[in-house]
């Protein structure tokens, strides 16, 4: 039998567990702490920059997984040295930590993407090169979920920044709206998709997830699945890929970010795909063959759930809305902090938003979750 | 946050934990080996049938509940009498652990039944209470899968059993298909119901459900629905009821056998229905609202996999139906064991059905799985 190693313990390695039990898979989690959302199957508790550490983790596994992308290179390269499987590989993954190398790794495949330029000090030049100010500034590594991300409107919103390294700079796209591609691979290359969903964030942070995408014209559907598919074969990604995207005002389509892992904009697929993000991430890193991608059903709503999500909130959320599915993420509370999520699927998607928002409403406010 | 206990780690403590991590209640496992199916969420492995043991663990959660219906009696009581929470309650679970009290508790609600009789002895009177022979023998207590249950032609054929103790005589009813009727109800009274099934046995063994039964009448599965409904407000039974029924030749509705747990025929929810059984029951045990039983999808198919299910047997299945869900159950070999099961919705129920047995004949003949 399979045994899969997650690292990192949080929402993502917890949602793998269902997956892991439905496929019969071993799952092992190497968690930061005792009481980490996935705790049921954290059998290691420990740092994952500690490269002793992670190397005996995976040799307790036939297979090293991720939970998030900050796990050091030089330990994920110290275990595919010794025959271990890394997957995604650290060559792909490396795209997802250093976002300049991301956004040098996508112009090389001649993928859309907005204007882009590293700043290492205040020259007057970049602004220019990505449609001058204001632009967006990004920490090359370690921002996630709107850290680490400035819209600035001159060099003294990024002076702080600068100071510390290398900067870079992006277009202000000026977008209708967010798109997610997400997408599996397995090492022997097969790869499938899900239909591209709308994104819309709240902050920085993804709020609400609307699957498929609303009114999202046929061109558009195929190019991003395109750009999803060129990134994970030509990137030898394995793995869950979530490429967002922004769709522009004619209708282009930008990578903004990349992900490759399971991904909050694919959590809808749990309830309305035959196959989860999460099982599909499991099928893939032990190269089975892909599950089905079909949709149960034509449309779904997620909406994160932010700070705490305590059990007296759910009870009465789902006094009032029995179809909405609950997922907790058995988090200590922190103000803005995702505490678990909702997702309804049916017909319209314009109705199935407004109950999820509604739904979603009744957990605002809510005492800490202990 | 609630903790729930379940006693017995088989396949279906191992599925409620799925659920358990959704709703973000602490699920503990009382199992019998360290080897269990619910082995990620064992947290004692002990024996059901020590009281000492079943106080202990039943001391460290908030609500016990079961995996099977084989912890004795007393020491549920000794449970109940400490002030912890027994789901369902001892009186309500006794009517599935002695056929006999459940066929007099049936007929003390005026419930349609197969005609009984308890035989104490080689009476001359006892066959024509039910029939004559041939008629249906069965072992009052501990029968289970189609074990402690015989068709008999004489007395010759249940001496055996008569040696040891009474004797449970049924009518052998000439059906025209076995029904199943899943629903769960909470200690304040909410009940909540699916659309009835049909199950298909093997060898005295489920092996195939449908859901919903084919061409069913609405009044028989109105009726269904009532009998469902009066036995689990009369008997106080919470959390899941399973209520299994003969359809004979005139329509009529004739119960078979109850079980007041997460059903065998209740696993084809999990893909098919808003809240799957699973998750009802521990909605239920926790008096918690209870989720939709609307179904995504208007048919699906449920079939066991017997013996074992070996992760290259899935791989192969999986290759050729990518849309068939498989869920493995992570138990060693044994020839005719349930060794996990596939799920299939769609619309056509007889596709769905030739699907899934085509699926499932991919794994007969499997090496042992280990």
């Amino acid at each position: 039998m399979t045994v899969v190693g997650v690292i990192g313990g949080g929402q993502l390695a917890r949602m793998m567990i269902p997956a892991a039990i439905d496929l019969g898979i071993e799952l092992r989690v190497f968690a930061e702490a005792e009481n980490s959302s996935a705790r049921i199957a954290a059998t290691v508790v420990g740092d994952y920059t500690d490269s002793d550490q992670v190397l005996a983790f995976a040799r307790s596994v036939d297979v090293v997984t991720f939970d998030h992308e900050h796990v050091p290179l030089d330990n994920l390269d110290l275990v595919v040295s010794e025959g271990i499987a890394v997957f995604p590989p650290p060559e792909a993954l490396a795209l997802t930590q250093d976002k300049t190398m991301m956004r040098a790794g996508l112009a090389g495949l001649a993928i859309p993407q907005p204007r882009w330029t590293v700043a290492e000090e205040e020259s007057p030049d970049a602004p220019d090169l990505v449609g001058g100010f204001p632009c967006i500034a990004k920490l090359p590594v370690g921002g996630y979920d709107g850290k680490g991300v400035r819209i600035i409107h001159s060099w003294n919103d990024v002076r702080d920044w600068l100071a510390a390294g290398p900067v870079l700079l992006e277009e202000l796209v000026s977008f209708r709206r967010e798109l997610s591609q997400l997408s599996a691979r397995r090492p022997s290359g097969d790869w499938s998709s899900w239909p591209v969903v709308e994104t819309r964030q709240d902050g920085g942070v993804c709020s609400v997830v609307i699957s498929p995408a609303p009114g999202i014209a046929q061109g558009q559907s195929a190019e991003a699945e395109e750009i999803a598919q060129r990134i994970a074969t030509e990137c030898n990604v394995v793995g869950v890929l979530a490429v967002e995207m922004f769709e522009d005002h004619d209708g282009r389509i930008l990578v903004n970010e990349l992900a490759m892992r399971p991904h909050n904009s694919g959590h809808v697929l749990t309830e309305q795909s035959v196959t989860s993000q999460f099982e599909q991430h499991l099928r893939a890193v032990t190269d089975m063959p892909l599950g089905s991608t079909a949709l149960r059903q034509s449309s779904g709503v997620m909406a994160n759930i932010f700070g705490g999500a305590p059990v007296e909130k759910w009870a009465a959320m789902s006094e009032q809305f029995p179809e909405v599915k609950f997922h907790s993420y058995q988090k200590t509370f922190r103000p803005g902090r995702k505490a678990g999520h909702l997702v309804v699927t049916g017909e319209n998607p314009t109705e199935l938003s407004a109950v999820a928002e509604k739904a979603r409403d009744i957990f605002k406010g809510g005492e800490p979750w202990e």
